[in-house]
């Protein structure tokens, strides 16, 4: 069970916050919201509205409903921003770095025959910007997002229409990300997780254990392709 | 149309927030995080926890996800808290006091022949306890909570569940809510819905806009009974 588990076909990768270092926006954020800590929630209040909007059977651009909470975040603190400007300022997602120990992993893990793609909360176009922006556009087969099933993850349903697109059982697929509630939804939903302990990630204590879990992506492409 | 849209049969409320004050909560979880803006963090990873396990299919006590969050927050401060401590720390939300606005309100909306229940993401003995303690609880024809559809507000089957449940077609009830995406979650159900603009609190960009959009209850009860 413990070979097989760790053998996967496919290897589905978070970007943002997994493989993209999302400081710029982080900075960004917090000085609309006057806030250092501003940031935290409002990832969060983002990721809150995204459900919201999957729950309730409706769909939108997600920095469409970053800008939404910005705007209300910011009211909150007495600051008025027009929904130009909050767009104006998470234009950073579309550029974001790599962090530095992805690309050396995704090239190990497809030397050793794994199958890679994506599976992002952005858009179709956000994300061909950001891989392309970060040099990562030609490291996976496919290049998956929620706005296909116009659901956000971690909806179960995500998880089995990503594996259907890769034509492998969910079993046969391993989500990587650095986000307790992605790895938490990846394993209820059937497939392999590993959680990447990214700065100020925490896995969820509810959810069932990764099969992996390690410090960053080195430490991954060590388990799995040693 | 606008009479009718001010003539609902039902009248439901949201109870954390809109007709209780949660300040004692955010104070102790305020101290636990050692950061005098860590509720709001706190209740907003806790409401996007809570639908994680939504669109996963599984479900728990809202004050279980809300221990388990805390835990999450405090690791990233390098505070460590245990699960029956986390859960100590939240106790006050089962003894919460009542906004002043909302017994007024209450009686005069009965005595103009609205039929009044609760709505909460609290489990069943959560609202029992807390409306007990606040006084309110011979105030409700029915105290629902989503224990039993075993969904988080605002899944759009929660309200049609509600609608059932008072035996009226849901564009007979009016939500109440102090939360934004509450609102928006009724009104995308076919429910009417009132905004309380509670401190802090902001309606959703996204969202259809409310029937009612007040300040506290005692507008509420002015715009519905006078």
């Amino acid at each position: 069970m413990l070979n097989q588990a760790l053998h996967p076909q496919v290897l589905l990768f978070d970007v943002n916050g997994t493989l993209l270092d999302l400081a710029p926006v982080r900075r960004s954020v917090n000085e609309v919201l006057l806030d250092e800590r501003g940031a935290s929630l409002w990832f969060s209040t983002t990721l809150h509205h995204s459900l919201v909007m999957t729950v309730s059977g409706k769909h939108a651009d997600l920095m469409e409903i970053g800008a939404a909470v910005l705007q209300m975040l910011a009211r909150n603190r007495d600051v008025v921003i027009g929904t130009e400007d909050a767009r104006q300022a998470l234009s950073a997602m579309r550029s974001l770095a790599p962090h530095p120990d992805v690309l050396p992993c995704l090239e190990r893990l497809r030397r050793a025959g794994y199958r890679l793609a994506t599976l992002t909360n952005s858009s179709k176009a956000g994300v061909e910007a950001q891989l392309k922006h970060a040099g990562l556009a030609g490291c996976f087969e496919q290049r998956l997002s929620v706005e296909t099933p116009q659901l956000f993850k971690p909806h179960g349903d995500v998880y089995g229409w990503a594996a259907e697109e890769m034509k492998v059982a969910p079993s046969a697929c391993m989500l990587v990300a650095a986000d307790g509630w992605d790895v938490a939804g990846a394993k209820w939903a059937g497939l392999q997780a590993a959680f990447i302990a990214r700065e100020a990630q925490q896995k969820f204590p509810l959810a069932e254990l990764p099969d992996i879990d390690v410090a960053d992506l080195a430490a991954l492409a060590d388990a799995l392709a040693a």
